[in-house]
């Protein structure tokens, strides 16, 4: 078998075997295929597509290019959550906690962001003192003793996904399903996953623009879940405006502790909320929805959500008295509030625009490895539909410098748009995928 | 300006504009823009193809990525040929003798043969001494004093193309018209030719395999030769069957010589005539095709295009005596001629399994570097259409033991089809593209 007749073979519409894909994943992984052979072939996967038969067998390739986590007997069914990346989407950090406290254990790892989407380890690590970096050891044992854990990867969990996702990232070769698909797939099924919750973004602060091409994504996620024996359901939710209010991450944290508390943005508890029961009924815990969501409305509003945060942030170090006082979190130096100007109703808060400013800011890296600044963001005060008075809060930005601020407040800017007419809000979920 | 967006652009198949391919071109030759984006680029390039704009482009910027030879002053018209590639294509060393000895000098440079396709360099070095490494100057010099040179690339002509070329041949981006397009044309707008006739191969044994195709890469390097100013013409001709009968370097010097002499196959003898005949009205030295050929047969007829090449082999270190005693020419130890077998109309001679038994014979190249045997190849006795007794001489092949031997004879048996119905011959050429 020759790498080069692969490529020809995929260029040419033809579809590759199972073994043909191992091969090629395997050679890659162990250097053997260059990297521009690898580029020239996913070019022409995202030019041509992938079976489901041929997205299957690539994620199981990725998943076995290196070390599998087995979760059995630790928990008693590994449930997962995975979002495909949006702006201020701090969901994990609210939702886990409520499955965790419905006592259902959850030991999640996550990432860090890049570009304009954010990272759950990056806003967990806002949090003074906070490790991420468990070995696979203490990740068990947490899981164990506190039942929640978030953590980034206990080890080399598929690490030709690695290497492939950074190569595609320099050839062009990121938005195709089949890539996207096998490359979440992988890492869950080597990370232990039997049941997963996939949250889709669509819209202008996600990777798929529409719902069609979200849900294509998600029936492709769903479809490879069910070929390797996981339980999976993807959830089509909105990315047009950021999710809840903040951006940032200890801004965030800040609004996901709000949201533990029983208060936090109405849209934002909302998710959480479907997100966990999905997780909930997924894991066995409940019949169906309904007495799931009662249970994690009862998590969540009885505080015991908060105490299993409170509970993790105390194992991985970090200071949990921030739990019961945010104003511990990092805080920007220079914070401006802009006002709305002319009433309306809010048509448009793009989120693309919106964490793009807050990786200006140095909330989020436009390079991996690129340094973070904890304390900056946007705060964005109103929701897609609201009804506005002239002097009616808009946003705020929290700066590390004067300079950077007045460059966020221009580029920001074009970001809202106000209209006279009344606007629907936005859905939060436009369907679900089994 | 970033190489990854404009790989994006490519990908979604927005046009690139002429600043970008020279950035990207310019990019690569220095090293700046690495393999794994080129060669992503290039599958793009493949799949969703190039306007006449960006091909222009991409072959100025590849002509312009090393030296460009100036013939002005040297010779009155920079007239070439450049062949697509073929199975027993020996064209090159009748045609380029003619128009010399038409008053026309004639510099060319050659490349090697790869794969299935034969190169002029291996032929040439079948003959004893011949030297094809000349130094720029020794180039114009030979060109200026005997009319006539047969070389490699004198200098680093259009190095580009050759890293390109190295390139696709690994990442299955080699059949794309507007690569190959500007491959060709940048080299010989970097080699200075003004007039240019384009023998373009379609069939088994060509990279083009139908006459749309070929036609449609005609078109586009006669309109890149347009918008560069150079005056070029295209000619189809068939590669179904190998041209004339000897595939293999020294067997086909030997038919060169025959054809030199008077001889020769009468495919091989027109087809050299009429691509000599393009050459010279090009070139200014005929009013028309008609008179042209005249010339062309008198300069092959009266002997005197074979003293040019007399005159070519002495300048170039080469054995002047293989001329009037081909048997002075490197033989293999092994031949043996095979029979049809039973009678019958000859309907088929595969060039490409012809020509890829020559390879394995020795005669070729599996990869670039690899050595050839000039003595070693295949002379297909009987063109298709021609009507064959079964004692009649089908092929000989010439190898360097009796264990290659018989491989080739496995190899080679499924090219020949005999059918007990009248076949029409094959046509030399399909049309011309100006």
């Amino acid at each position: 078998m020759r790498a080069v007749d692969l490529i020809v073979k995929k260029r040419d519409g033809v579809e590759l075997t199972p073994d043909e894909i191992r091969f090629f994943v395997q050679g890659f992984t162990r250097g053997d295929i260059p990297d521009y052979q690898v580029a020239a072939w996913a070019m022409a996967v995202l030019l041509r597509g992938m079976t489901a038969g041929e997205t299957h067998a690539l994620t199981l390739a990725l998943a076995d290019s290196g070390e599998r986590l087995d979760l059995t007997g630790v928990v008693p069914v590994a449930v997962d959550k995975h979002s495909t990346g949006g702006v201020g989407d701090k969901t994990t950090l609210v939702v886990e906690p409520i499955v965790a406290a419905c006592g259902v254990p959850v030991g999640k790892m996550s990432g860090r962001g890049l570009g304009f989407s954010g990272g759950t380890l990056d806003k967990m690590e806002a949090i003074p003192g906070f490790r991420v970096d468990l070995t696979t050891q203490q990740f068990l044992a947490q899981l164990r003793t506190v039942g929640l854990v978030l953590s980034g990867q206990t080890a080399e969990l598929a690490p030709a996904d690695g290497k492939l996702y950074a190569l595609r990232d320099v050839t062009g070769t990121v938005p195709s399903i089949p890539l996207i698909a096998s490359s979440v797939m992988s890492k869950k099924i080597a990370s232990g996953a039997q049941a997963i919750v996939l949250d889709v973004k669509v819209g202008v602060g996600a990777f798929m623009p529409t719902v069609p091409e979200a849900s294509k994504l998600a029936r492709r996620m769903v479809e490879i879940g069910r070929l390797a024996g996981r339980n999976v359901v993807a959830l089509i939710s909105d990315m047009n405006q950021p999710l809840g209010h903040a951006v940032g991450n200890a801004l965030e944290v800040r609004e996901a502790l709000d949201t533990l508390a029983g208060g936090g943005p109405p849209d934002f508890r909302e998710h959480c909320l479907h997100v966990a029961a999905h997780m909930l009924v997924l894991a066995g815990h409940a019949p169906g929805l309904r007495a799931a969501r009662a249970s994690a409305e009862e998590a969540l509003d009885g505080g015991t959500a908060r105490e299993k945060f409170r509970a993790l942030v105390a194992a991985q170090g970090g200071d949990p008295a921030v739990i019961d006082d945010p104003s511990r979190l990092p805080k920007a130096p220079v914070i401006e509030m802009v006002r709305c100007g002319k009433g309306g109703y809010l048509a448009e808060a793009d989120a693309r625009l919106i964490g793009m400013t807050a990786v200006a800011l140095g909330a989020g890296r436009a390079r991996k490895g690129d340094p973070i600044d904890p304390s900056v963001g946007i705060v964005v005060h109103a929701k897609v539909g609201d009804r506005l008075r002239a002097d009616a809060p808009l946003y705020t930005l929290h700066a590390s410098d004067p300079e950077k601020l007045r460059a966020a407040r221009q580029q920001v800017a074009p970001a809202f748009k106000l209209t006279s007419r009344a606007v629907q809000p936005l859905p939060l979920f436009y369907r679900t995928v089994r």
